[in-house]
């Protein structure tokens, strides 16, 4: 049984990774290529737990604490959920993974990217994606979407200020320019049909190139 | 205002650290010396919240995520209540710490002391206490007592095998012998006074000490 793929979806919000993904997903589908689609935090009933613990407002997390449980949630999901997959043959879609963390609680939060990265050779052994779709949009423009689709229901991270997420953006930036082999960097300007032939020409090049 | 104190109760189960607790709690009282006592996981809303998490059968926790989970309830307990409550002048009395981590999840689970305290130093700045007590009791009367005790209601850890009980015991007693200035070894045979005795003598050796 050839090893299946690992793909992940990053960006801020409103840049327009979960209708991407659905759109791979599909494309994936037409070729018959057998895949998973899930998302972080969550993917597993231990991380979905973790999710709303997470993402609750109720709740006031520390930096430091809000990393570990971030890693906690993502060795759930690796062990359980993707690595499985993965060996199984299957392609994994997954929207947000490691690089979320290293862009929202490393850069634009308190901790080093050293710690986010040692987190999760502890949690996960370090799993990377084989290809990371950075979905990258004008700051206006993104905030005009996530305004539009969440009508004012921020959740606790979402609603942070708006210097956090330019921060979040340039760490995203600053990732993928470190990491050319992994990253593709992906407009989301256009209509959703542009975006998605820019997301299969680098899927398809990543299938190249192995 | 003087600095308070930082003491941890370890040892396996059925010890008797509650009780130990209770007692130098109200010796404390007795001599005038504010403190709090708390526990982990637990001793705040966010870190009871995984302590239910951690606990209950329903999850599976792997090694890996068990371990982070433990490390995210602790950065949340050290920051909101330990540290607080130390640099307030308060002594904080502590049902199992960090030691209890490095015997469970460290020595007799998968992980390496390393790891353990790697994830300390992340999540809690490597805060360790002035003074741990390690109540030993031979393992055969311990599980009496445990017994006793529950009455077959075990959560996910207590339920696990004999085996692992007995490697516990054994790296707790590792964890003492190298670093015997923080560490008292305390006998847990004979009544609850006669044990009492003992972490008195412990704690006014430590206070002589500084």
């Amino acid at each position: 049984m050839a090893r299946g793929r690992f793909i992940t979806f990053e960006g801020g919000e409103g840049v327009g990774k979960s209708t991407q993904i659905a759109l791979l997903a599909k494309a994936l589908a037409e070729r018959g290529i057998d895949h998973v689609v899930t998302r972080e935090p969550g993917g597993t009933p231990g991380a979905e737990a973790l999710r709303a613990l997470l993402l609750s407002p109720d709740n006031d997390w520390g930096d430091r604490a809000e990393a570990l449980l971030f890693a906690a949630a993502r060795s759930d999901h690796v062990e359980k959920l993707i690595r499985p997959a993965i060996e199984s043959g299957k392609w994994v879609l997954c929207d947000r993974y490691l690089d979320s963390s290293r862009a929202y609680q490393g850069g634009a939060g308190g901790l080093g990217d050293e710690d986010i990265l040692e987190l999760h050779l502890i949690g996960s052994m370090g799993l990377l994606p084989d290809l990371t779709i950075l979905l990258e949009l004008d700051p206006s423009e993104a905030a005009r979407r996530a305004d539009d689709r969440d009508a004012g229901a921020a959740d606790r991270i979402g609603a942070k200020a708006s210097d956090y997420h330019a921060d979040v953006r340039a760490c995203f930036r600053a990732l993928a320019d470190a990491d050319p082999d992994r990253f593709a960097i992906v407009s989301a300007d256009g209509t959703a049909d542009d975006v998605h032939a820019r997301v299969l020409h680098a899927v398809d090049s990543m299938a190249a190139a192995r």
